[in-house]
């Protein structure tokens, strides 16, 4: 799950977030997903409320959740409340390193509910996260 | 009004906020709403933009507002301003005692639009809210 | 129970606190006490060390505690600690809404112990308080 | 683009906003527009995910944004991520002077993305800012 | 009317306030009380309570306070509301300058209900509080 | 009336201050004063103590202050006192956007008495002040 | 001596203050004091104004003070004051590690009167001040 | 020695700072300086720099100051040092109680270099600064 | 490279930080280091001083650091620099959700030399990072 | 256990530390030791990663530890941990009443891991915490 | 060139800023500056605004500025700004070390503009700063 | 002596830190120190516990320390409490001009100790230092 403007990527300071677009991405998590027998359901949204809504329904319908919250990270409760009601392994995947940000990048109210962390490593988090909720779900 | 992650509601942390539904809450507010001669218009969002578009229509189409904001509570100077725009009364629940809670829930920005608090009486605070609102509209 | 100054209600500023006197607040709680089956004893003093005492008493011969502690909210620890060691339920009470105030007097450490606090809503505060006790003490 | 509650203009707290309605300032700004040559799409929402929408929407189909965010001004990363992220000239307005109001009105994300800012000068801050982007287009 | 360890005059620290003892300071009160026309009332206590008892009466039975709270100044809010109760002119007088010393006896809430603040200036503070007082009961 | 070290504008950084020197804005200023029907007194000091008596004088004198306080904006409070005596119309300029400079820029005491600021849009920034005064000299 | 709810001891949270009530405390106390050769005058009071009298009186009829100052020792500066004016050497006891619970319960402003401080050992706390206070007044 | 815009005084905000102008006050003190046997040399400056200079020249050419710094209080450390390095009683008045007004006017640098703060009690604080003086200078 | 008290893994607080001791994590390092063809040098110490040598001595002799620094991430400038000077790939890994802990263990300097950080996925950490590094230097 | 620096004890700054030097303090630790029934090994080093290796070797050597941190006390989040992963009782010793002293002198992270905490009690705080220590061993 | 107050040197407080004049610091430095080849223009003022004044001056009139800024140090944006300004090399010299100071004596804007600092090593300091300048203008 | 990572200089961030080796740095103290007339002993450590080692030798065995804490300055109590113990005379050095560093670089606990503070002057700064210890050291 993707939160907002992470739709512009690869044109969007590709210098500082790469080139691969969001779609790109898509691709690669899809085709690891069905390498790790995984089903990914893979959206983003420039919405708040949206995000909270499709949170809800992961919780009985998905496994597990990736989020890339984007700007919501340091602003939304209300996002942390919806991770935290659902039941489900969380984690949390930025692209850059966000402690080498301005300050008010540095706080995300998602880690108070993600089981881990990874940031800083590019799309390639993305393959990383996979393979710890792969690994997760398995210990279940 | 409820805020985001109040359709939850008794399946969500019951032993924190009680194991009453959103639908048990409306049931009884209409209840005591005919009791006391008002009509409830009973809602719930997820999204910060449509409770701001719920208020504001409020301002010209209902007599008062007893609001829930939940996470909204902490973040929203959006929905602070449209309560201040409506010049009807307003009374605020919380079903939990923000105040013995996380340092970033125990400072609500509704508080400051808002004629009374009431907190940590679970569902209950909807009935109390609602009795004193009765008052409040007399009085005018 | 009541805080330091309450006594002078009625005639001080009354515009802010109401016109209520705090003998009409007695008696509207003796006479709500009688119709939900209480006994109300109804206190005020100005002394902290007195109210530490009688908070302490009603550990034994009360069964629940309804307290607006006035300005020893915002500076007391000992009547915090006092109510905390008392095993019976605290409802808070304020006549105005204090979030609304100085800095100063937006922080109440009571609310660290009470299990509900209601403010805002001026002498019907009480009314309401003892409603919500009447459901605290039959679930018990 | 209008932030929050800017649709109810002319009728909330005239003293504090003035007497002109958003469709007042619209038709000004359209008639400006076309004295400087500019064709003006002229918008209000109250939801922050839309805002981020028009935002990068506006990045490829507009020559430049003349933003007053409102309430998103002082807690949307999500709207100040859109604006860095668009390669247009960004001129943020307030109606009101933003630093003589509450301390948590007196920060704005957007400034941090905006070109320039002009506030407290009422509806005519949308004028000037216009002749200011007329002269920041012609520049390029 | 004097605060807690006031009664310590003269034996304590006296390089730092003063040789003269407090019924030295109550008889030069006196004296000057009746050179100006004034009954003095002249009282000492270490009782926070004490001191809200005395200046509830102060309000109905004395024509002006003159308050050295002590350490009362810089923690007590119950104070501070009995004297904005009091409808009579209130000045503050503190021996030491207290803006030299430990940065937690800086602040004085009673500052807030004071019509003016004397200190610094030893015993010769309180001639100068009368004084004032006494051309503050003129103007009236 | 322009502030400390704006006599050196043109030569100093000027990719970020713009290549217009003082002496041009000058010019630009009163070609469009005439335009607008005033008539302009342009004036830079380097001295605090010296814009407070310009200040002082330019309350009985002239119509109206358009003011780049340059560094004072961050530290005068006597520059403040002097605007808030004047019972005159004033706008605030600055060159630069200063909510992207360091924090210690960000707070301007001037912008207490300002009626409206405008900040970032160079040199126009003036034009922009000019055209505000005198639709705000119009309203009287 | 000792401050606000230590007369609750034993029955009061026992697994955080332990099983002794004040009084098997004030026991060990005596048995102790008769070892070491002191006489003990053990007392305890809810009222901070009390406990500055105590204070006062031991200055001129005791060799030393040991004291528990309980929620007073956060919130007190009279009692600081009146243990600043005594002469003689003061040990402060808490039964609790006051630095791992509330962060409004870590500082005390006793600590900058008392020759020495032990908190964490419960009731041997006290049998280890008392020791301390013989040698102090040994050294004398 | 009046700080800036005190010559302003009788006209600017009567309300707030009285209807006498500071001619008035020179005149009063004159008096009271005959009286109480003192040649008053009563000064204004806008300016920070003029008034260390008068300070440095008081040092050797006075035998006291009486200062009403105005805005240079809450600013100037010049002042502070300028007033420290002087060895001769300084005594700091402010018209209006500096405490009760907004926070970055309730601190002032020149408190600590000042034997005594005399605030809120308008023109007369500067009699009773002179009496005082009078009394510093008696017991040296 | 592995900071202080990361040897005593496995017998310490297992529930929080896992069973696996740390010659476990080094074993399956070790293993996955040869899958993907490096060679693993794998080290722990107590000693800041220590610690700072072994990345100094990484710089020329290893192509990547991946560090899970413990309680130095909190504390250590030292490291800081030594990692700032080291101009190869740095991933830091943390066995438990520091964003989840307490507050002092929220921050840490590290952060700001690493590419990337990985944390709160247990010994699994190790792997991704080490996978991570494997495309950080092929990309190289 | 005693950290850096004490070994120059009784040389250096005697008046505030006294004259004893850590060679008498372990002579009277061993006498007392003998008396008590304990064996004692009495250690100092300059060394935070020594002290770890310490504290990590007495968890599984010895039945409690007694730490004078000096410095590292305010500043080793290292030497927390291993005292907080070390199972057997732990008792805080400081020569001084550090909350007399300087600010980044009065906050120890020790104190989060220790039993109980003594301080200013000078070498005498070393008996009291044997004695302590010889309880709490008693009690398991 | 020097800021306000050190005029007073040599008189003022000696045994804190020694027995120097700042006559005889003109002396030697003009005796090192022949030495070295320099022409000295040695100044003091207790005027920001002339200050200002001379560093403008010096820009286009001296290869470097060796400044003294005393108490303008702490509060000056209008001098950070001139030297900021001014393209030669600056070092800062200030008598005593002002990180021994008071809080607000020891944070300095002027640092942000000059190459070098020097503080605490009193009038030698101006000597150690002129062959620093003299090597910088060599590298020129 | 010279604190972590010094050893990397010249080959780490040279335009940064100067082209300037350790050893060159060395070899002119060296060569000045025996102009001085001076015996240099030139050190370097990465540990903490190490150079509160060498500063406890230098207190018998040296007559003055220049030191160059590098990131040990600003977290380093234990150093700087062995600096304090020394009874000889402290220069501080920094290559860099710490104030225009990352907020964390810009407090040194060292300069507490120190008699003087060099800062921003690269390599010429240990010159300095040497001139001023010479200084310094004949006054004695």
């Amino acid at each position: 799950m993707n939160g907002p403007n992470l739709n512009l990527l690869g044109s969007r300071e590709p210098e500082v977030y790469g080139y691969d677009t969001l779609d790109d991405i898509k691709g690669r998590c899809e085709a690891l997903g069905s390498e790790l027998g995984f089903q990914v359901d893979f959206r983003q949204s420039n919405s708040e409320g949206e995000m909270v809504n499709w949170i809800q329904e992961a919780r009985t319908d998905h496994a597990g959740i990736i989020i890339n919250p984007a700007a919501y990270s340091h602003t939304s409760i209300a996002i942390l409340d919806s991770l935290l009601a659902s039941e489900i392994p969380i984690i949390e995947v930025h692209l850059s390193n966000i402690h080498q940000r301005e300050s008010y990048r540095q706080h995300s109210y998602v880690s108070k509910a993600a089981k881990g962390v990874i940031c800083g490593l590019g799309a390639q988090g993305y393959d990383l996260a996979m393979r710890a909720m792969a690994q997760l779900l398995e210990k279940k």
